[in-house]
């Protein structure tokens, strides 16, 4: 673990990430000692700073920080953790902040190194997304609806889907969702609530390349209940083809199948040029 | 400073309050060297502990490091951070959660110890809050739609009020408003955002022993704009005079005065009593 680059395993009290939530996160794969798709994660880190009013990263201090610790580790997960930093009492964020990052390597996750043949279980969540353009897309540090829609099941789900307001699918709680209708691969725009996955856009990169036909756009759930094709998508995962949602079975088909064969081409690419 | 009733001022980061804002806090007055309406602060610690599913404190031990952080100050602000403690990487809380409690104490503002005769000026946030039912009320740890309206002006208001999706005045960043409407004061219901001020509750109780007609309901921005009285409460500032709205000036009423005193008297007796 790292700490504003040095070995150190905890953060001040007065950090606005512990006080408020006041900051950003990426989570990223590690692969043959070296962090995976690294400028796609900066790149939305940077868009999360933005939005927040957060003083971006040093891009070069942050990159040797990350393979610092990635260095020679087959697989792993790095975590991320950017907050503004350290302030007085108040929400007014300082004029000239101090953020903190802080870096996390664990383990690669071992029940996702091979998911079964016929997918996974996914359920539907009660608490849903609320609406905040603003915080919307970004990687923030605001969970508890996360949080509490992962408490609504143990281990019986690989997953849980969360509707917005408006009754519509969004994402999962840690993963983006896409369904294969009437040979259309459709995903949840993200426009109000839910976060734009890295794993997201270069899954809809690899589909656009491969002409599959592909839409980005609202999904009901009805749509989703009749889906042919459901799959699940992060940077940990890749492509996690769905067996089961609710409690329908779902068929693992050839457009996940497909995407998934591109991602796994795309990560041995990334671990062949590491 | 206290984390776990230890003097130390970090955390670790593995603290679910640093990675996800999963916790709650409190922010209470210290007089005569003890934390006033410490009682009404536990409960709505205990609703949040109760909505976010965190097992509540142990409020002996919590009251005597209270008590231990006010000691000998005559005047200071403390407050309490809980959160569901650490965990490993997952948004899954865990079985059987550890909370991690830090008490820090800091001086009193001394900007608001005297707040001007004509009261106050105040400003309309552009930054809306999102509606999530289950989160309503308590006070949370995410709070980064407080800090985007925050960011919204410096100095030159002593707050700014938020609506909710519809358009309708809810509470302040870090207070809640009353509002003098043809006589009846009123308050804004807080159903699906917001929080519920243990001040806000003590002025609605004051207010209905001195025989003021009041109402909780929806206040719509248009009302506001139209009040005769306006003021702010939270544990901190008390009953505080709003003297300007946007660009108009409002006047500083009976009703206002009366309860300003009556919360004074109240913090009197507090500290009478201790």
């Amino acid at each position: 673990m790292l700490v504003n680059g040095e070995p150190e395993d905890r953060v001040p009290v007065s950090d606005r990430g512990f006080q408020y939530g006041d900051g950003l996160f990426e989570t990223i794969a590690v692969r043959e000692g070296e962090p995976v798709r690294w400028e796609r994660h900066l790149a939305r880190l940077g868009l999360g700073c933005e939005r927040l009013g957060i003083p971006p990263p040093d891009a070069r201090v942050l990159r040797e920080e990350a393979r610092r610790l990635s260095h020679g580790r087959e697989r792993a997960v790095l975590k991320l953790v950017y907050t503004r930093g350290p302030s007085p009492r108040g929400y007014a964020p300082p004029v000239s902040p101090t953020p903190t990052r802080a870096l996390i390597v664990s383990e690669w996750p071992s029940h996702r190194a091979s998911p079964p043949e016929e997918g996974v279980a996914v359920c539907l969540c009660r608490q849903r997304l609320a609406a905040n353009a603003r915080l919307a897309g970004i990687k923030h540090l605001n969970r508890l609806e996360q949080i509490l829609a992962r408490a609504e099941w143990r281990d019986e789900y690989a997953e849980g889907l969360m509707l917005n307001a408006r009754g519509d699918i969004v994402d999962g709680t840690m993963s983006n969702v896409f369904a294969v209708l009437d040979d259309v691969l459709v995903t949840p725009e993200i426009v109000d609530c839910g976060v734009a996955g890295v794993m997201r856009n270069l899954v809809l990169q690899r589909a656009a390349a491969l002409g599959i036909p592909c839409r980005v756009r609202a999904l009901a759930l009805v749509d989703l209940r009749r889906a042919h094709e459901i799959f699940l998508t992060n940077s940990v995962i890749g492509v996690l083809p769905v067996g089961r949602f609710e409690e329908r079975a779902v068929a693992v088909g050839a457009v996940t199948r497909a995407l998934r064969r591109a991602i796994a081409e795309d990560d041995n690419d990334v671990a062949r040029r590491a």
